[in-house]
């Protein structure tokens, strides 16, 4: 999987595309000024395909209560956003989520998503338990070192978008769900459940960047690459 | 079913509970100005679960492109902007949709939406066919005269919504959607099928508003009352 980046995505048709960074802003450009998305608008779209894709490999068991913990972890961009919106998606799919999201944006649109979070009495870390506590590297350490199930949106963190980065010192997601198309280091992903969460895009944006997407079934807003 | 509006809603507590206008109002109030709700957001969740209702009660038929046709109608109030947001689901769902929207907003919400649609290549009829071309009003008795099964969104066009108005001389929908709760005028429904797509409304919200709804199976975004 590893080599799929290096390649001229036109020569291997029959493999996974995986958009370069300057290809997936194209895309988002397209979206939001072409199509006129709001960012509002996608951000809810892709938070709750999230939330959708976590059921999907984490299904509740229908009595118990049990591992129904979720932690989302959000960081201050865009993905941290789909996180808030995630966190409360499985909240009203009746998960238990707690946000960790320790560097707060000033952006309204983050604003008001912690603020329907808050109110709907979702918990939010003041920092990691245990040893570390600190900024979002130092949280990263403390992830890594956790033996429960990962899930990552987008570019997991820590990773480079375009080669994944040393996948040794990364975070090792067992799921990855990608927003909108996978991005080129999703070619490094070596967990059990690779999602794209791009139901939203439009059949002329998708051949436009030549995206070979498996179809969605039924009402689904996620599919199983 | 037609008594029911007329109750104290305290005093049926088996009952069905359906918002007079000035709770409604008060719903819509408490998410958009207490939870931060955004009206993209709202308009992106109702006008989804409007569309995955749609696909309930008129399942695409696996290998036939019959009767994938469906005409959304909108208006330029909000209902409007949720119908142009179901027209692209049912699209993306892969029915084909066509829109008449004679009024159209100078909202920039509305304007968004109505790009994405456009851009989508959905078609905008510009006039109804046959006897009745002009306003919405004479486009209603169209909408009268025919046979095809109607859906309609929250209150049906020409309701009364507390009410419902006299029932003879108003649409009959197979099929009606409430937006985040029943509003009174549901209790005159008698079609076929009546959803609630309101999953979004907190439980504290639910509470307050004293609504019992059934609930929602699995990551449904919409419930059969």
């Amino acid at each position: 999987m590893s080599t799929t980046a290096c390649r001229d995505p036109a020569e291997a048709p029959e493999e996974q595309r995986f958009l370069s960074t300057e290809e997936a802003a194209a895309l988002e450009r397209e979206l939001l000024e072409d199509y006129r998305f709001g960012r509002q608008q996608l951000v809810e779209l892709c938070g709750h395909a999230s939330a959708v894709a976590v059921t999907k490999v984490f299904p509740l068991p229908a009595p118990s209560r049990k591992q129904r913990t979720v932690l989302v972890v959000c960081g201050p961009e865009q993905n941290g956003a789909v996180g808030l919106v995630c966190a409360r998606h499985l909240r009203v799919f009746e998960y238990e989520p707690t946000i960790f999201y320790p560097t707060r944006s000033l952006d309204p649109l983050h604003r008001d998503l912690t603020t329907q979070c808050e109110k709907m009495d979702i918990p939010f870390l003041s920092y990691l338990p245990a040893e570390v506590g600190g900024p979002c590297t130092r949280a990263l350490a403390t992830l890594k070192l956790l033996s429960i199930p990962l899930v990552s949106l987008d570019i997991p963190s820590g990773w480079d978008a375009e080669t994944g980065g040393d996948s040794e010192d990364g975070l090792r997601p067992d799921v990855l769900v990608s927003l909108a198309a996978p991005k080129r280091c999703a070619g490094r992903f070596s967990g059990r459940h690779h999602f794209v969460a791009g139901r939203f895009v439009p059949d002329d944006v998708r051949r436009k960047f030549a995206l070979r997407l498996p179809g969605y079934t039924g009402t689904d807003c996620v599919a199983a690459l």
